[in-house]
């Protein structure tokens, strides 16, 4: 009965140049798709052509945002394709769920039907190292009536979609402004949750963070607007006299997969790790008296982000000279190497799927 | 150019029994819809046959949350169509527009775009007091691709939905539990526009009060916890003392056109009015010492919502016996008189639309 059926596109697309293309642009020839409803659950899991999908206009994810996603990615290395991490991603997929009244998925049924997408998509996947094929699995309410409730009926996707290494002109740091009048999410609502609304929240603050010369936002807690949370897209960490210290998962922040690897092996490589409460005071505080040693934030895009420039209430703290601390750079080796196969996988970090 | 378009359906649906149907269940035979794109603005307004909508599986709102959306309602009076304060709705639309740096739309085109649309379903206005033709405007980001961003495209839609009495048993009051664990909006945050974060957020605590026995949620600010915002999808008014006490609108929650009605009107009849800050505790002390007159929510949905019961922390407060108040009655009767023709319109809240 979870067979995962497969329908075959009649046409396939020509692939682009992936150094060309920014990120998730493109997408393959494939998808799959699951669908819930009451009577039968989640049911007809199914690899189809990509396509457009059809949605209700009373739909109750328009309407009010009942939806979650996860972002992971797929790799070559060599003639194989792995994944990072997967099943960590399908049961943060579900932990979303759980967060937004969502039913719970199969995660078995989920990664079975992941690895046979990426089979049938493996020539989709860039044998360039820094480029991947990003995998954005996602959720939404499929009722079609406008009254506020969980709905009864869902609709699951995965695409999939080449994407340019992150750091196209090579790795370097980004200008980050901690904000201090919008807030993303607060302790009681949905940070924890990749779901809409924590994006939707976040937009308007990015656009004043732009014109504003900086590339990202840092947010801090909605309460007293002084302990730092995250950045739109990426999980921050710290390293404060030797010791790596990141904001701990307190319900309103993301429990990013790529901030758990970062704090494994930084443990494993005998750093001092440390998870807590962090206020931008004290940030400031450590930034004045020298021990504000590098910044760097952590998330699937990026793997690493080194953070040059930290802007608060209009001063701009120069981390590490504006340049690539050694902390993030020999991370930033070590994750990509795991990822691309030049580094020995000794935690599992990466599943094999494919072989090309 | 800004000419509307119409695109008529080929075939009519049958109406339905509209006392027996849900909220937002059955939708008209047309809809009103209009195209946002960088190079031409909002442009292509058109009333086409009522069809599910089409989008990228990487749709920006399902994906991100950029979308907005209106409710307001049209009534029958004799052979006159009206809609209750159409352009405070519209104006509220780009209220929240710029709260989700949505591009603003011409009020004046849609506004006229609404009577026409409403002129052609007409038939679809129920006759019956207490029934209306629900309308509903929504925006959402249109793009296809999965970068964390403002949208370049955008629908706008306006879809009708014939709706019953709300109260199709009599007028009569609701439980409600003020909530102390979960947060609608904070400050900073998205909580005075209509968008579906707000409503994403809302729906867990809205399962937990339903299983405690309570109709809806009343939210208290995420910051102290203390001071009361709104209901679920109403603003919430006290009585204390004789005066009419409301939260103010400090950017958390929805100003609402039912809100700014009820107290205009009640000013006018000599009420004293006030929007301030308060506090849980103040409500819990007025129940005390018997100040506590009255409370009742305001919406379009519903109009008043007298409040019987209000529980916080496991302790109901019965309010006026758990009866519905003499205020919260002469408000609904005067209200509804009004969108009904029963009242002399004096404030021009009602736009005559169409002739039956
Ligand atoms: C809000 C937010 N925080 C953190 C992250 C980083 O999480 P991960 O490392 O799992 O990609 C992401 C991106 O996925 C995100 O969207
Ligand atoms: C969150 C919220 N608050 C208040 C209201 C009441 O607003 P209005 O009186 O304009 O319908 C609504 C419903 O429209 C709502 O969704």
């Amino acid at each position: 009965m979870n067979e995962v059926n497969f329908v075959q596109a009649s046409n396939l697309k020509e692939k682009p140049d992936v150094s060309k293309i920014g990120f998730g642009t493109h997408f393959t020839d494939h998808m799959f798709e699951m669908t819930y409803t009451e009577d039968k659950g989640w049911h007809n899991p199914q690899i189809i052509p990509f396509s457009d999908i059809t949605i209700s206009p009373a739909n109750a994810t328009i309407h009010y945002g009942q939806a979650i996603f996860e972002g992971m990615k797929a790799f070559r290395q060599g003639d194989k394709v792995v994944i990072f991490r997967p099943l960590d991603h399908l049961n943060r997929l579900n932990n979303s769920a759980r967060i937004l009244d969502i039913p719970q998925v199969d995660v078995e049924l989920v990664h079975t039907a992941l690895k046979k997408l990426i089979e049938i998509e493996k020539a989709w996947v860039p044998a360039q190292r820094g480029q991947s094929l990003y995998i954005r699995p996602f959720i939404y309410a499929d009722d079609g009536f406008l009254g506020v409730s969980v709905g009864k009926s869902y609709k699951l996707y995965i695409i999939l979609s080449p994407v340019a290494a992150y750091y196209s002109h090579g790795f370097s740091p980004v200008k980050i402004m901690v904000e201090d009048t919008y807030v993303r999410a607060t302790q009681g609502g949905l940070g924890e949750a990749k779901t809409p609304a924590n994006y939707a929240a976040s937009l308007h603050a990015g656009l004043v963070a732009h014109k504003k010369g900086y590339d990202q936002t840092l947010w801090l807690d909605g309460v007293e607007r002084k302990y730092i949370e995250e950045v739109g897209s990426m999980n921050i960490l710290f390293k404060i006299n030797g010791e790596i210290v990141t904001p701990e998962l307190d319900g309103s922040i993301l429990s990013g997969i790529t901030r758990r690897t970062v704090l494994q092996v930084a443990k494993e490589w005998g750093y001092p790790v440390s998870e807590r409460r962090i206020s931008i005071d004290e940030v400031k505080d450590a930034y004045k008296n020298g021990t504000l040693e590098e910044v760097f934030g952590s998330g699937t895009a990026a793997v690493i982000s080194p953070v040059g420039v930290l802007g608060y209430k209009g001063e701009d703290m120069v981390i590490n000279d504006g340049k690539i601390g050694p902390f993030a750079q020999k991370m930033f080796d070590y994750v990509t190497g795991v990822q691309c196969g030049a580094e020995k996988d000794i935690h599992n970090f990466t599943e094999v799927v494919a072989e090309v």
